[in-house]
């Protein structure tokens, strides 16, 4: 399901919520309609790979453990600056926001680290500790490439196979269908219809928070195409993410109740340990 | 992108076409709505994994390669009774087919391999080969249980994590959705709409394959939600088969005739090494 980011996937945006313990890890592509650039930016796409890494809660050392990630990476630390640059997270949309840090790896960001202090409108207790890698930027400083599409995916038995020959047709086909060719009338409708089944879903005598969150992505991603699409203006704009904002909200609390009713079973899990 | 196989990724479907050569490996998570049943059965799911795997041309050796594969999962070939089983393949909305068989370990199928005779109507030359890994059910058969809730998903500091504290809510709830609430009236107008777009992706002075493709995923998508909510006779639903199927074949063309204006990029590729 397409996705702006990892954070946005039900594995960290709704287990953040409540005390139940997580630990996960994940390559999320992400799709953001507006950062195409037809596959002609050698930095910018709209889809490309995030390492996700989230820990609830977060551990005291996470600042470490990342910098051993870099390690184990061969990234000397003696020889290269790192740095972590304050730049606290706000995500309307998921009504969410966080103390964070950008990391910059010889001035080129390549990692957010996040600490998720209210997610769909709840403090969370305890804090998630998030670790955003942005891949390709990692491997492009591994490769010493300044390209994306450089970059080697693989070298075996059918060659060289860079990133360029798997993705560069697909940026520049994508982007011209995003920016020129999504259909403005039907997404102002699918996008209605997202928020309608939503309600629906967690109006049911058994709410159905699950499949309503999904509706909640469909509606983000439907909301980004027409941002790419130019057809929301700015003060349009702000009423849509409200929109959105206000069904992670209900969403997040129905999550909640559904996990307090089943007991909370990852956080007995924690304590059986 | 909801897909119902990993036969539906790009990276199968469209590479499978015209003259250049593709090794892939990856996960595939697959939705099969009608197969959802409630987190009640152990054995069946409406979102599992597949471990998809596909080499063109197809190696000469490639049954000695996945027997290996099972070697590697310390699956002892001297104990156990592996058995090919001849199944030959066939997927309408894909306008595809090939020689293929089940493989059975002791009785219960683990994996498909299928030599592709046709994809999108067009005949491959070369033949590509797939091997698609069941990974639940390889994962019940290495840890020795009946119920794919039970498989041990990470034994950490959290405990032991089961696939059923990761999925069983997800399958109970959107087993609901799926049946019983999923709008019948919206998919129908959804999958007029994919339909009419992938038309007009196709239509173009420079045709869009790659996002036209996705409109025909999202559209089998939809039928089989429609066919989850019981609501397309059996009559209808060859009607609605053949409307994806000559999408596909649309597509397949389109796409050929891509690639080949790219000059077969990968083909070169394998012809420098």
């Amino acid at each position: 399901m397409e996705v702006g980011a990892g954070t946005s996937h039900p594995m960290t945006c709704l287990r953040a919520i409540g005390p139940e313990p997580i630990a996960a890890a994940y390559v999320q592509p992400s799709r953001r309609p507006t950062d195409g650039r037809y596959g002609k930016n050698p930095n910018r796409l709209q889809h490309y790979y995030q390492f996700q890494t989230i820990m609830k809660p977060s551990p005291d050392n996470i600042q470490e453990l990342y910098l051993d990630s870099l390690r184990v990476l061969c990234i000397d630390l003696e020889v290269h600056d790192v740095r972590f640059v304050e730049d606290n997270w706000e995500n309307p949309t998921l009504a969410a926001w966080g103390l964070g840090w950008e990391i910059w790896l010889n001035g080129m960001e390549i990692t957010q680290l996040t600490y998720f202090q209210q997610v769909g409108g709840l403090e969370c207790k305890p804090v998630t500790g998030e670790i955003t890698y942005g891949i390709e930027r990692l491997a492009m400083y591994i490769q010493s490439v300044d390209s994306v599409y450089d970059l080697v995916w693989s070298d075996g038995p059918l060659g060289k196979i860079t990133y360029g020959d798997i993705f560069h047709q697909n940026e520049a086909d994508q982007s011209t269908y995003n920016f020129e060719h999504a259909d403005i009338n039907f997404l102002f409708i699918y996008f209605e219809q997202c928020e309608k089944e939503c309600w629906h879903l967690l109006a049911l005598e058994k709410p159905l928070p699950l499949p309503a969150y999904e509706r909640i992505l469909k509606a983000s991603h439907t909301f980004n195409l027409l941002d790419a699409r130019k057809a929301i203006s700015m003060t349009e704009r702000q009423r849509y993410i409200l929109r959105i904002s206000n069904l992670t909200k209900a969403v997040a609390k129905v999550y909640y109740t559904s996990r307090e009713t089943l007991g909370f079973p990852m956080l007995k899990k924690g304590e059986n340990k």
